[in-house]
């Protein structure tokens, strides 16, 4: 409708970084609900401590974090889950123009500036961007279509990631 | 638990803009779950658009923007739900170390490059970095304790924004 306007980069600075059980891409759970259980941690900048205060309250919460192992965006992918390809903003493929993943995990304990949680899913040493505390409210909907994903979710529990997002685009 | 490693900087290039009713913060909805109805769009980048391919197939879209009103983070602050302090990372306040915003928005249609959305949330103008399909079996969860907001939730439908998160940072 109108035109884009020229927007400028925007630079962040990771606030710490996640530690998982998972060293490579290939073998992973490709989601937090296909992780229940598995324990990291966060270790966060310890200047930035005191924006933890009643966070222990929730349980839940939405980790936004750099896909750090992502050299190149595409914008058509064949995901983990299915066989045919999709743009990639109708997937949660890493590989995308940004790539910001997002997870929601448990939160178990706050010990100074060290958050540790469960149900991860990225890789260790992913840099964290961002921690939000979950909230039903706000986050769920309850009559939500999922396209493509409808005929395919119940390959998650046995998919795992592999490495073809780390490769170079081929198209 | 272990020390926190240098952590570089990452830099997004916005992949488009979000159009909306809300030219200034004073009065906005907080939400996108009190914004229900508010009708917007987003112009792609156009070169983008073959990423948008079965993303129609969705009902709602997770959208990853950059809160860029926000000139300085805050570590304790007072939220728009509430009349006490918290620790920014127990909040949903823009006011972040890295201003990310997160909205679930209702798709309603796709043209070109340009995304018909409702329910949003955020000033127009507002710099798109990601955009994701919702689906509910990786977004939410059942059981969830949500700390301070618990007692503060019923605020939301009659509580607005105003500009004390584009100040200057008072502590």
């Amino acid at each position: 409708m109108t035109d884009v306007p020229k927007l400028e980069p925007v630079t962040f600075r990771p606030i710490g970084v996640i530690r998982t059980p998972f060293t490579a891409t290939l073998g992973m759970p490709i989601q937090a609900t296909a992780a229940v259980g598995v324990p990291g941690w966060i270790d966060l900048d310890p200047d930035l401590a005191a924006g933890l205060v009643d966070l222990e309250g929730f349980s839940h919460l939405i980790l936004l974090y750099h896909l750090h192992r992502i050299t190149a965006p595409r914008l058509t992918v064949t995901p983990f889950l299915d066989d045919r390809s999709h743009g990639i903003f109708a997937t949660r493929s890493p590989a995308r123009p940004n790539p910001i993943g997002i997870s929601t995990v448990r939160l178990i304990a706050i010990v100074g500036s060290t958050i540790e949680i469960e149900d991860v899913d990225m890789l260790d040493g992913t840099p964290l961007l961002d921690i939000k505390p979950y909230i039903p409210a706000f986050d769920d909907r309850d009559d939500a279509r999922i396209g493509w994903f409808t005929e395919r979710l119940d390959r998650l529990p046995e998919t795992r990631a592999d490495a073809r997002f780390e490769d170079q685009p081929r198209s």
